[in-house]
């Protein structure tokens, strides 16, 4: 198994990062949410000067057995007609991540279709698609193994490369189904709490949700909290291998931007395999998705941006992107009181 | 006086914009507040494919008489300290708009001091800062004519020049307290509900502070909704200059993009003289002072971001630009799923 050796943050310059953020040309805080993203990145980086290089967005795609028992009421193979979207440069994940200036690679972690080479799209194929975990567990223990290693490998191979901070996305439909079971059984809150409309579901179509996902976790009544054992049962392809990219990337020390409701439900099993995973990433939206409010709670993020947004794809990260290197900015470039020559306010 | 023709916005491609929206490559809605600005970007320009050009940051600065009443922590001098700070960039402003994309002018709208000539200082001092309110009239009537008819050029300077979206900044050490009076005159707010702790008061400054308006109100004891009168009697020369800004760049159809309290209070006087100016404005963002969620209330805004900001300067307007871009790119840039082959959803 592919393990992982992730350092809580390293403290050593949290007073002289503060103390550089407080004389910068501003009311003490007035920068709000900044300020704390400046001082995570510093600390990240261990430095008084950091800085965001090749910044990356990677989008893994991949197929749901879940798919089939109706859970969404988009079709299965709009997973693939997706892919050739992105690679083709028209979704919305092509459109934001062009805007600001990040590389997006697309991994096809298992989609349900056999795709022309493309120096765009990354082969990581584990299968066709997970199994349908109404019936058995989504993946074997050697599927999810091998998509967190390959997850690790292409994480690694971005930040070999100069990467230092990742923006994870995805795509498959059905894949807010295995996020809500994923939730459910590690945090131990009921599945109601956990589902959402996804795509956009109908009072019908989420009740049959919940019924079909009760069903699934009734059936497998896991009794262990092994976040290995809750992954391969529930995951899916794209789930597993943005764990191992995750882990890996906060291994490296680098910054980790967590989009919306199936990323975090990733990042979920990966804080319950290593917690210090969660040191390195910046939260980038509050979504639609009424799960995904409960399940950053859970893990004591305070997000970047609340628009409404319930696409996914990365496209939360995407937007954030410009607000995370304007605080790297703000630490680098703005003049402190003294070197301007602004005078202090008075006691 | 100069007056202004502002229309209502142009709904004719209201349904073709909606339509265009909803064809994209996602679930409907699943792009939140950024399809709502899409459409309303559409409709100012009445296009389809609507562009954003020459993105420029206006930031007005000017003196008030009411610092010397202990309304702030910071002397007056901060204000063309802080002026000398944005034409030297170093300032949060510069920063923030040099990665947005954003051409940053500075006015003197009237600050306390004789600046040497700078490209990048637009020269339109009204005086050497406001007369204090807690006496008299902040302006005499041809000042605030004066700097409404001023703030007006300056806009439509910028729109010849190719601009069609402007943001608004200021900067005023004390003008947090007229924004205030200008609120509670003209909304009927009690003033303690329409003043925070600008740039950082403790529990007894801002006692004096309320202490301090309550008095300059009563003083007054203005018998009219007059805005005109209002922001004669309370407000800033870079307050007046705003408000004539704004009223220009709505009746040229441009995109105002709104900071913070200071800048919103501006558009509440603006809004009383043509309600229709507030068909053009998208508001940036929530900021960390209590009275600006209570203004943005009443003007029915709803801000992009809230990042616990209370900087002013423009800040937050152009930290939200880039949102406002990739509002217009995804119209412009998405593929719909006719054009990417993808399936729409079952019924």
């Amino acid at each position: 198994m592919t393990s992982f050796a992730i350092s809580p943050l390293d403290t050593t310059l949290n007073n002289a990062l503060h103390h550089k953020i407080q004389h910068k040309t501003k009311p003490l805080g007035a920068l709000g949410q900044l300020e704390a993203i400046a001082l995570q990145i510093g600390l990240i980086q261990n430095s008084l000067t950091p800085k965001l290089r090749q910044p990356t967005m990677l989008v893994f795609a991949a197929d749901h057995g879940i798919a089939e028992s109706g859970v969404s009421p988009y079709p299965q193979a709009v997973t693939a007609q997706m892919v050739h979207n992105f690679l083709a440069g028209g979704a919305a994940i092509n459109v934001f991540s062009r805007q600001s200036g990040m590389t997006l690679s697309v991994i096809d972690a298992g989609v349900n279709h056999a795709f022309a080479e493309n120096s765009h799209l990354i082969d990581a194929k584990i299968g066709m698609g997970t199994a349908n975990f109404l019936q058995s567990p989504a993946m074997t223990s050697t599927e999810c193994e091998t998509a967190i290693a390959r997850g690790a490998e292409i994480a690694r191979t971005e930040i070999q490369a100069g990467c230092n901070i990742i923006g994870f996305g995805e795509m498959g439909i059905g894949n807010t189904s295995s996020a809500s079971c994923l939730m459910s059984v590690l945090t131990g809150a009921p599945l109601a709490q956990c589902v959402g409309r996804g795509t956009g579901l109908d009072d019908a179509g989420l009740a049959n949700k919940i019924g079909v996902l009760t069903q699934a976790i009734t059936h497998h009544a896991l009794n262990t909290s092994d976040p290995y054992a809750v992954l391969r049962t529930f995951g899916g392809f794209e789930i597993a291998m943005m764990v191992g990219a995750m882990l890996a990337a906060a291994e490296q020390k680098v910054v980790l931007l967590i989009d919306g409701f199936i990323v975090s439900a990733a990042l979920l099993v990966a804080s319950r395999i290593h917690p210090a995973v969660l040191d390195y990433c910046i939260f980038s939206h509050r979504s639609d998705e009424q799960a995904h409010q409960r399940l950053l709670a859970e893990l004591k993020a305070s997000p970047l941006l609340d628009l409404g947004l319930r696409l996914g794809e990365g496209t939360g990260a995407a937007l954030a992107y410009p607000l995370v290197q304007n605080a790297v900015n703000f630490l680098n470039e703005m003049a402190s009181f003294e070197s301007a020559g602004v005078s202090e306010r008075s006691a």
